[in-house]
């Protein structure tokens, strides 16, 4: 059997055994046997000796009694009894397996885990875990978690060294409107390592971006390898977690892996141009960015401002995460002056200084004038456009909210065309709460897949990502 | 007319007279209006010559019309008539003013500035600006500000030099159930500086903690030596922007102010006991930490998670704001081995290594015996506790529905009444982003005190914050 068989087999199998299955809410066996129910394109079979049926579905006692082939096998029983099922599994000419149960290396126990890993090369079994939360595929309608459902399908993968880590960067992701192709919880990787996933995520149509939460590589030079070759064409971006004493430690007691010197993992993502950040927080930030705008060609920012105080804060955060306030051409100046106010503050930052909600075009016109001048590689954008209508409706009547809306949207829309044109990114920054909880103006801003931050800071510091991995691929092309 | 009087009628004025009060919806004298006309305590008096009637009021053709005292003016005129209608109000008798205006020193003409200044000089009239976006106080019911309505009244004070990051920090706030006494945003501070509004506001019975968005100081020495008398009874959170050359320069154009060495405002900072923090999301953690948890005694962190790579991720974070991670006493390991799962980590962080929906008073256990532990100072807890409704019904009866929250609420408050017997500030940190946005989970922490942060990174900063603050105070301590 080819590899190319095994990753089909874990993906996108025709049919999967749950061993483990469980009436029982709230419990895993129960979790994981929804989900494989939830897509009707392969056959699943709960396995459970004290149970007729699970879900409705009849129950075997052994994977060796089921009738037919099995492609998939996902294990949640007790990890002591994880290797008579993994030699039953072999019996049945099972190729691959999820071990989701725990209690094997990061807890006291390698041999046992040795044990596994045995059974499964003598038997040709490649397999993901154990320890694991699970993995999904959206394309194939495939997910052996336990607890979230209803994941988006999309271009960008992720592959975790933790499963409550997977969890919130796909709820974080969720919350911007980011799908997902496919995501695994690696476990302790006793037989499949980060780098197999990444390698066959490289590989797959339907991913564009590839995102990780790293503990510790099992194989560096490798992982070095494979992300040299990958990032040219696709993204990877990276949380490397266990940078210091204690958390290197806390490291070895959840997965078993070793956390490695963190300033070699830094050294050796910016060398095969590896987008590291700090939190999932972060991690999505930068995905939103590098699926819906233009890489900046500099690192010159435009930065316009509804007022004084925010070009202020937006300039400061424009300088701490390493960008350039840009100078701005003196025909810039001259273009801005014709339109607007005289209170304008005549330089970079663009402070508008209190336009009205009847003066948006202004802000709009600003915004093409900035993304004209040559001096200006990105525009970093804090006003409050796209107001809602429960927010025009405290000022104005119902015909002039529509009026408003048609004006901003036929704007926006021209936003997003210029953005494609130009090649320059403009990121919004939401200039207060209350428009940053607001569904309808999000609504709005994905529409035309302009990303919104919830302050300058988060904003400087993603497009400071941007403008180092443009040139990390602009130095690739040179020396080529 | 002392000082105090001055005060009064500055934020509990009797009665208020608007020039340049407007029917124009969307206007500054028609937002100000509005929000003058929604507290019945003061009389308004609405001066416009082109209108016969403003919001229903009648409106006078200047303020010397006016048939009875006016305690404030508030000013939105253009910036050349500002000059004559202080004049104005110096012939009328009025005392306190509130110059919205722009047009002034920020716009180079400082010698309009001074001309109004020397009027109101002459004329023993104090005021707030030019160039503000207004103030309030909450518990006389007065706010001059043009967009913003509906501020709920609480102990918080704010001092802004912009008038764009008050309505950040406000509704930043707001958004997290934080209510406030009194804020203004300073504008030009031609007359009343920001110190003047910080020793007023030490002064004041309803605040308990005071906030500051800083651009550049006009009283340095002034400001610390009020900060030292201050901050050991009311804590000072403040932003310092404009550290950065393009920034500073920023600032110059938006308040005609000087940035100042950031590193001279640092250590002024530190020797005043003001709380220093990045941005408005910060402010309103430290505030949320300060208002409801009590100070650490010093900065052992006992971390309790749901999973092994949220237990990474917090200790990574403790480790990388300057705090410790927690030894803990070997009979805290002896009592946790007793209930807890035997998969747990055995040592801090403590991870329970996903109990499920079912053992939720294990992590209340667990955090009983963590704050037992003479070792831990504070606590970081990053489990998901709390679970709404609409979540626990995807598994659970309503009746167990209704068990669950009756016992997850009674823990709740035991955890708020052993923060306050123990002295030891319990932090919550979002399991998930799906637990985030939850508004019944957040109302449950919310009423039990406890400050729910949305990513370790955050918790840990603001811990810090306490840590050192408390140093600060126990250092002054000692040296009485």
């Amino acid at each position: 059997m080819t590899t190319d068989n095994h990753w089909k087999h874990l993906f996108a199998p025709e049919s999967v055994a749950l061993i483990g299955a469980s009436n029982t809410r709230g419990s895993w066996g129960h979790g994981i046997m929804r989900h494989l129910l939830a897509s009707p394109k392969r056959k699943v079979y709960p396995v459970n000796p004290n149970e007729s049926e699970v879900l409705g579905i009849p129950a075997y006692d052994s994977v060796l009694n089921i009738p037919e082939a099995v492609d998939l096998a996902v294990i949640v029983v007790a990890a002591p009894r994880v290797p008579q099922i993994m030699q039953q599994c072999v019996q049945k000419g099972i190729k691959t397996a999820v071990i989701v149960s725990g209690g094997f290396a990061e807890s006291g126990e390698p041999e046992l885990e040795a044990e596994v890993v045995k059974i499964a090369r003598e038997g040709s079994i490649r397999f993901i875990g154990p320890n694991t939360m699970g993995h999904a595929d959206t394309s194939s309608g495939l997910c052996t978690l336990a607890w979230t459902a209803q994941i988006p399908p999309g271009p960008v993968a992720l592959i975790s060294q933790s499963g409550n880590m997977m969890h919130r960067i796909i709820h974080c992701g969720m919350s911007l409107g980011i799908g997902f192709s496919k995501f695994v919880s690696t476990g302790n990787e006793a037989d499949l390592h980060l780098e197999d996933y990444l390698e066959y995520m490289a590989g797959d149509e339907k991913t564009r971006v590839i995102t990780a939460y790293i503990e510790g590589l099992r194989e560096g030079r490798r992982f070095l390898e494979l992300a040299r070759k990958i990032t040219p064409n696709k993204p990877i971006i990276a949380i490397k977690a266990g940078g210091t004493t204690e958390s290197a430690r806390a490291v070895r007691s959840h997965t078993a892996a070793l956390a490695g010197s963190d300033a070699i993992y830094t050294a050796a993502f910016r060398q095969s141009g590896v987008i590291r950040v700090d939190d999932d927080d972060e991690l999505c930030d930068v995905v939103t960015a590098l699926l819906y705008q233009p890489l900046p060609r500099s690192s010159r920012i435009g930065i316009l401002t509804i007022g004084g105080g925010m070009g202020v804060v937006a300039a400061e955060a424009v300088e701490r995460e390493g960008l350039e306030v840009a100078h701005l051409a003196p025909a810039t100046i001259e273009k801005l002056n014709t339109y607007l106010p005289p209170r304008w503050s005549h330089g970079n930052p663009v402070d508008m200084a209190g336009i009205s909600m009847d003066e948006h075009h202004l802000a709009f016109s600003a915004l093409w004038t900035l993304m004209e001048d040559k001096n200006v590689d990105a525009i970093l954008l804090q006003a409050p456009l796209g107001f809602s209508t429960e927010r025009l409706a405290r000022t104005f009547t119902s015909e002039e909210i529509e009026a408003h809306h048609q004006r901003e949207g036929n704007n926006l829309e021209l936003l997003h065309q210029r953005v494609k044109e130009s090649g320059k990114p403009v990121f919004m920054v939401k200039p207060s709460v209350e428009f940053a909880n607001d569904p309808e103006v999000s609504a709005l801003f994905r529409k035309e897949e302009l990303p919104v931050y919830s302050a300058p800071r988060r904003a400087a510091k993603v497009l400071n990502h941007l403008v180092w991995y443009k040139r990390y691929l602009d130095a690739l092309r040179e020396n080529c």
